[in-house]
């Protein structure tokens, strides 16, 4: 399979990663050869419609921080143009996310779409922004569409509610979809340290933003409520329609009295017909939503199965390759691969 | 899609009842109509190719607790009959578990796969007696082979693994895979009551057999181990290379002192390439696996998602229609409904 790697981040070189680390896996397992044709970064592009050398790919893109310096690479080549130009089964639109605008993955994944190029993304922005426009322009164009690796990050919450719930009636998804927001809560449940000091050990650690304040503030969980509202439950939901409070006013206090409880205080995103809302509860010590440091969790309510939960990594570019290979996988086997 | 249901026990029953109940969503969101054209039960048959009023039929197998008593139902009718000679698309195959011949689902499942019949069973008999020989005559026969409530009840587990975990690699598995034991566990541990008491009690609720050996020694669990070490590691393995011990030798006072140590004893399966067996192990409250009562929970160790697990309810008719719901919907859906 041809494919073009858009955004050439953690998780852009996390999936490049993988292709080569299983390269004979995907090919025994699967009968999946995947070939990357073209990579865009920041910066510029680099095609090759034979396929790119991966590992001496990542390598330049390692040392000097841009494809552009890889042979043949072109500085200032746009993404719009490479999905137009080259010749390729599927686009891997790997951007960061913009909540406001959904810019610019959005504009490169209708680009892509109308090019009847399947598309894989996981950035939350365009599918935040206009989630019903790009289902509906994928199934006119007819061309797979799977966003699984924006919630949940290694765990397959969309694809289990879609694929492997199929007989029942969801009539409510809850979860702990953040993982930054999680670990801060869980050290601070485990030492009574205040939140500021353990944000700015989270950012040197790597595991939360220099601006924390989507996460904090509860509105990277609320993108994924409305995404999950839009994708499982088939809602037409607006991140304004998610009633959101963060973590701010937690105290080590808090979480201690909690703690004595038997309960833990997590920030819980809940998706119902009539309901959006992401804010911190108490969640009984365990129960499936009461997973520690920066594990994600979700439930589903249910009417046949009742109750069924799944937890797992929700971050991480070697965890989020498992997303987005399941999904280029899935394609693969959907296209008669 | 005409479908033929050998055994009508509690699962019989609980996916009929589900067809009813759920026709018009089924209808509605999969295009799928179910219509049920022959049901075999120990007594005998009852067919009718226009496809069986099912309330009706629900009523008689209550109140007569045979088919047999429905209109035009015939008593001694053999099941391998009906699948020879009733013109259907899949068979139920929902009779009682036999591990050491697998009989008499067995014989049906191999029938209905010779007579070109789809098939999905909740029988782990046939699963641990012939794994390999039913998957080959699946696919020669060209028929789908679905086994979802075999392992996990209401908890996709078989399906997670080959499905959404398909880019990984899957180094071992581990799982609660009992419910009857678990809640015995659960109990002790709680209450400090002896085990003997607790079984009498569980048995008067419906939660353990007259008989709760199977359950109890960890057979059942081992059974499991079996099918998942075939179907997902694609292992060659049998019943009897599992490793057993069960639960009789654990005390109140034993989970009592794993409990103030921050822990649970837990009967655990455990399938890697390398080692089959099931014991009971102390899990670390708020693992994954330290679920009380009832449930199922499993674990996944992934060379890319790392750990990935999932809990549930792992019995009762109504959860466990939810798996054969999903198994019947997943077929409708490959053969392009």
């Amino acid at each position: 399979m041809r494919i073009i790697i858009i955004g050439f981040g953690n998780l852009g070189k996390g999936i490049c990663r993988a292709f080569v680390e299983k390269a004979d896996f995907l090919k025994k397992v699967h009968g999946l050869v995947p070939r990357v044709v073209a990579v865009v970064d920041e910066f510029g592009a680099v095609v090759d419609e034979k396929g790119l050398n991966l590992p001496q790919l990542l390598k330049t893109a390692e040392s000097s921080r841009t494809v552009v310096k890889y042979k043949g690479g072109k500085r200032g080549k746009l993404a719009l143009d490479v999905i137009n130009e080259v010749s390729a089964d599927l686009v891997f639109e790997l951007t960061p996310t913009n909540i406001r605008t959904g810019e610019p993955g959005l504009g490169h994944i209708k680009r892509a779409m109308q090019a009847g190029k399947h598309i894989i993304t996981s950035n939350k922005g365009p599918l935040v922004v206009a989630f019903k426009e790009l289902d509906s322009l994928a199934k006119k164009q007819g061309v797979e569409f799977r966003y699984s690796a924006s919630v949940g990050g290694a765990v397959p919450v969309i694809g289990l509610a879609k694929k492997l719930l199929s007989g029942n009636e969801i009539s409510e998804i809850r979860g702990v979809l953040n993982g930054t927001t999680n670990y801060i809560l869980t050290r601070m449940s485990a030492e009574g340290v205040p939140q500021e000091i353990i944000i700015r050990e989270a950012q040197e650690l790597g595991l939360a933003e220099k601006d924390p304040t989507l996460d904090i503030d509860g509105i990277d969980t609320a993108c994924k409520i409305t995404i999950l509202a839009n994708s499982v439950l088939g809602m037409d939901a607006k991140l304004t329609d998610v009633k959101v409070v963060g973590i701010r006013r937690i105290t080590p206090e808090a979480t201690r009295l909690a703690q004595e409880a038997g309960q833990m205080i997590k920030l819980v995103g809940i998706a119902r017909r009539d309901l959006l809302e992401v804010s911190p509860k108490l969640v009984p010590q365990g129960h499936p939503l009461a997973v520690g440091g920066t594990l994600n969790a979700v439930t589903f309510e249910l009417d046949l199965a009742r109750e069924i939960s799944i937890t797992g990594f929700g971050a991480g570019p070697k965890e989020t390759s498992s997303s987005l290979l399941g999904d280029l996988i899935d394609i693969h086997h959907s296209l008669g691969g």
